[in-house]
């Protein structure tokens, strides 16, 4: 198909340039490997041919053990590795749970935790492992309540009561499960799915920092990699074997299978899959979303991230106590402005909008080519590239409005009181789910929290200025008249933004629990200046949220569409994007050339951890186990081809956020590997798989085991898991 | 000998961690490929062992038209490739003479330049072209002066005369030559070089800046490169043959000999030699001087010229003028940082400090196991030691006046006319050459331009501000009394500092070019504020100076005896370190592994051109350049292994500054590229070469001819090269 459509455009002279370089790029591209597969799906895959031994059936099979069940999600991935339900996933999964149980005296974010024996394992407060039991496509029981004279937000909000009600009734007929339905295509596939939550999960071994988290924010998203990201937990139920809140009396888990652990890990070329619950991808959207998100949203949020790193770094400056409060902060707004750069950098180099404006010329020749496609399809794409002008066209004014209540603090505060109020009038199941009943007590701690680890009254004032700053400039059209009002009062607009801090409480929690409390014309009266910008701008946010419900609606059908034609016409059967829901992805271990002459082999070696090591963190090594690789005590664990212990491993599966801690598989199913991250490259997976660019990075089973028995001296978990 | 240093360290506990990891990561560096042999030492290698077809006695041979005589000195390094006088060198060689060369009307530096015709050429004002007709070892003649009885400082200065009578005599005796002697080995090795100099050079094709300077100082240092770094010049004498002015009369230098193009250049795994004169290294000096380097000078200066680069950066936000008045100052700056950075990178993955610290160990026990050797020199490496750790202890002192002579442009003037008045009293081959008769107008020229071109009053107040800030800061045993005297009359020293700068006229010239005029006791009572400063500290920089030269004369009999008995104790004879004098160094086209699991191949190609290209500076590839990479107009160029043109290639030859525009050489001595750059671990270089880092980088020759063939339609360059 692909040599169709350039067949197609060859007598265009306008794009034959275009065509030399894109086919001078994309060339080692196009592959059949793109995919994170629903389960269902596996049957269409010849996983066999492409390097598959074991049974395929025994992978989903919902009447035998199959490796279903072995997989969990738990934050993101994690997977049953021992009969006595030991969960191997990766450090930055288990993270919150291993600051929770650490104090200052017993640091084992820091230092570390082993449990020497069961009794020793500690509850990882909060946690809980899904295990998806089942799935089925629900789809026409969730459109059945769609009405061709219904307007966009009407759809929108009846498909999502639609989808309440066929939960509600699944959960009856299942007691004990949990129920959730997925869009797998919007506005065109529902499926609904049955989990198993596992609700007393414990921490086994965590390895140290400088370990687990070795290279931090600035390895993150890079090969080379030298993280041991992983952590062992434990899943315990009551002694019936019932799901159970924490007990001294649950016991170990008897997962239904396990994953076997192969202690000699992969090759480079082997064949490798991965099970996971990757979060969300976007590639069936229409050419112009790509271009919104390229030359729009995504630089616009980069840039703005990177001023508020930059600012926030300044402002750390002031003391070790003012940098803590900015240092997760920094942490969150890197991660997101490096994916962002290295998809734009992905994007650039694949030229991959390109593409697809030039697939979606086609495309639309072949919708007017016929009359009946012509009536169902010929406004889908036109369609969709207004909305995404339209989004494009007032991106400045919602980027100040989301920036606000994003970015500072106070303001958020404000917004978060006032939503409440009105929002809090309404009957319960109405209500936008932040002050539903059940989660508004989290909603409170998480302010609370907020407040006291991360605000610093400068940082708040220097964002609302420079936003306040970007308002004024705003073009007429698009003013923000409740932030223009700020400064018609003369005085310059920076004088406007310290006076509003000046009369604010919005910086006191106890003001602001008193508050939520109010009527809506009891928050009228209260003096407060951000409460009262706020409420002025209030009606602002509302006619945000109404015109994305209605568009929402309005894609959905569109996109539906879409899906449709485009499948008749690339004679392909698309696979749904991420959503959340498990999925297999399966690829090889390979390199990359990133750049021009520069090769990134597959396997990174404990040398790199030696030459990455500079005593400061994040290249902290612990001194025991530099002296481990130096005196070279690699015995067993040893890497062939490289005579020495592999540390991370790259291969060309299609991941996304979400897959973190997936087990990497071999082709008889064992673990070689545990899945963290992706090649810098490999953020662009979230629109388009690349053969060429396209890496996950996971750590070597090798490495694992190495660490557990001679760092760790953890040989009962070695034992338990069957090694040795 | 390796083996047997290693041998006698193995009873040696403490020793042995680092001894595994000096063997683990320093292995692949043992190798015979180091060296920038002068030519006499050629007979040493076996250069037809190594891959070289071509007869070794046609490099240098006085008697024969060897290759020796098609190599020059110009600026950098460059090459005479036809009969007619036509030089190839780096486009950043010729820069200046482009700059030079253009107007507003007529940029080449931007544009590029083609002559058509020889009459075309346009003189590169001020260059030159060294040719270097012989050599001879002088070294008796230049040590029969030292006395057993002298200071070293004495030392030095009767070495210093001896050096200037050598010359003048060789100059007689040579008319029309210009003639030079060189330390080989500092303090016991002296060359008398002679150089036919020709005076009437003109550029021939300049490629466009955003091809010759592709990449600007973000690639700088950096492999992977795309830049067509080269110029062709050609060299003009009198009718008679003798170097000349510029004159219209003059006609192209008929060099003795040429090198030959070869268009099919090389390929990865190909034997090639370089010429060139490489600027300095330090290999024969102690650990201790490395320690120094690393330890304390090179973290400093990076660490200052990085807070400069910010500081200057930020001022530059004012507007487009103040910009450019920061601009090449940014450049210098961010080009020694990025050195400097390099080496400390380098010097810590190959561990080296600690690699010659064990030799030095194993060294002094070789001395001290013989009493004659002992008696000899038993406190070479002591009283080394010792002289560094002075240099070290005092080394705050030192960087803080250094550095206000150097960074502040009022103070440096200041100090320029305090300099100058007192050196100007004494007879002129006495003064420092800046003050010399034949200088003191550059002197002062440069002065002004300086003044015009760099000078930023708010830069220079913060810079001043921040090294008063250092200064004030310095322990008691080191304070320097004048700047402390600066903050006695109170008030903060950042208002001392803006007072100081209210009070001078070293911003304007005509009054600087009057004082330079004065008598030291007018000078005095001149009412300048910061000439005040320069005249009180003006005691210690003389002292500075003094204490420099005594040093150079006791290291120089040092370093002469360390020599002497390393070669003894490595049973291997030394190659002197880099000196500007000529030299060859050979290795072979390959690529390297920069970090574990990274390996950068030998040659980049077009497609990394593309890639590289933003449209922005530096990234801004001319339209006509694209063009003709998509359209694949590579016939006859093509490199076979990658089917495409070849941009650029690294080569494990052992060079440093001052090989730019080296030609590479392939085994039949014809030019395969001509080297501009090393890559940034290659930065190591002037310390020490190791097989692992130490990559040069070459423009390719098939990328030179495609683009003056294809883009810049220059057949008659082609021609004259004999190319098709």
């Amino acid at each position: 198909m692909v040599r169709k459509m350039i067949k197609r455009h060859c007598g265009s002279i306008l794009f034959f340039p275009i065509l030399i370089l894109t086919l001078l790029i994309l060339t080692p591209q196009i592959s059949a490997d793109e995919g994170m597969w629903p389960l269902s799906e596996l049957p269409r895959l010849n996983l066999k041919e492409k390097g598959l031994r074991m049974d395929p059936a025994l992978i989903y099979d919902p009447a035998r053990e199959s490796l279903l069940y072995a997989v969990v999600q738990i934050g993101a991935t994690g997977s049953f590795i021992s009969a006595d339900g030991l969960i191997i996933t990766n450090h930055h999964v288990a993270f919150g749970s291993v600051v929770a149980a650490s104090t200052p005296e017993k640091d084992y974010l820091k230092n570390g935790f082993l449990a020497k024996t069961r009794a020793e394992e500690i509850p990882a407060a909060g946690r809980t492992a899904r295990i998806t039991e089942s799935f089925r496509d629900v789809s026409s029981e969730v459109l059945r309540v769609v009405r061709k004279n219904m307007s966009y937000a009407e759809r929108t909000k009846a498909i999502e009561q639609q989808i309440k009600k066929i939960v509600a009734e699944a959960e009856k007929v299942n007691p004990g499960k949990r129920a959730e339905v997925a869009e797998m295509f919007p506005g065109k596939t529902y499926w609904l799915f049955l989990y198993t939550v596992l609700r007393d999960i414990r921490l086994v071994y965590v390895p140290p920092l400088a370990i687990g988290n070795f290279g931090g924010e600035e390895d993150n998203w890079m090969w080379p990699r030298h993280t041991g990201d992983f952590t062992l937990m434990r899943a315990y139920v009551a002694p019936d074997g019932k799901p159970a809140e924490y007990s001294e009396k649950n016991v170990p888990y008897k997962p239904r299978t396990f994953i076997r652990v192969n202690p000699e890990g992969a090759s480079e070329g082997d064949f490798v899959f991965l099970l996971g619950y990757p979060g969300r991808t976007y590639r069936h959207l229409p050419a112009s979303y790509i271009s919104f998100e390229q030359n729009i949203r995504m630089p616009a949020v980069a840039d703005w991230y990177e001023w508020q790193i930059k600012l926030m770094e300044e402002m750390s400056q002031a003391s070790r106590e003012v940098a803590l409060r900015h240092d997760s902060r920094i942490k969150g707004l890197a991660n997101t402005m490096k994916n962002y750069r290295g998809k734009l950098v992905g994007l650039r180099r694949l030229n991959y909008l390109a593409q697809r404006r030039q697939e979606e010329t086609a495309l639309q020749e072949f919708i007017q080519a016929d009359p009946k496609r012509q009536a169902l399809y010929g406004r889908v794409l036109p369609e969709l590239e207004e909305i995404y002008a339209d989004m494009g066209q007032e991106y400045s004014r919602v980027f100040v409005l989301d920036n606000l209540r994003r970015s500072v603090i106070l303001f958020q505060n404000a917004m978060t009181v006032v939503e409440g109020v009105y929002e809090r009038q309404k009957p319960d199941l109405e209500r936008n789910a932040a002050y539903m009943d059940r989660n508004f007590n989290q909603t409170k701690q998480r302010l609370a929290l907020n407040l006291k680890s991360n605000f610093y009254l400068p940082t708040d004032v220097a964002i609302f200025r420079e936003l306040l700053k970007k308002a004024l400039a705003l073009p007429e059209e698009l003013k923000i008249e409740a932030l223009n009002q700020l400064v018609s009062a003369g005085g310059s607009p920076d004088e406007m933004v310290d006076k509003l801090f000046k009369s604010t409480k919005m910086d006191d929690y106890e003001f602001i629990k008193q508050t939520l409390e109010k009527k809506p014309d009891e928050i009228k009266r209260v003096d407060d200046s951000i409460l009262k910008l706020a409420l002025s701008l209030y009606p602002e946010y509302k006619k945000m949220e109404e015109t994305n419900r209605a568009r929402k609606g309005q894609m959905d059908e569109l996109q539906a569409k879409l899906v449709d034609v485009r499948q008749e016409f690339l004679e392909r059967q698309f696979i749904p994007d991420a959503n959340g829901t498990l999925r297999l992805t399966y690829g090889r271990v390979e390199g990359y050339e990133p750049r021009d002459a520069v090769y990134y082999r597959p396997f990174t070696t404990v040398k790199g951890v030696i030459e990455k090591t500079t005593g400061k963190e994040p290249f902290d090594t612990p001194a025991a186990l530099l002296q481990l690789i130096s005196q070279k005590k690699f015995d067993g664990f040893i890497n062939p081809a490289l005579d020495t212990v592999s540390v991370c491993l790259l291969y060309s599966t299609d991941t996304t956020g979400g897959n973190s801690g997936s087990p990497i598989l071999d082709a008889d199913g064992r673990l070689v590997g545990v899945n963290f991250d992706r090649a810098w490259e490999a953020t662009i997976n979230d629109f388009t798989w690349s053969h060429r660019f396209s890496r996950s990075i996971g750590v070597d089973v090798r490495y694992i085991l190495w660490i557990l028995k001679e760092f760790a001296g953890a040989d009962h978990l070695l034992e338990e898991m069957g090694v040795r």
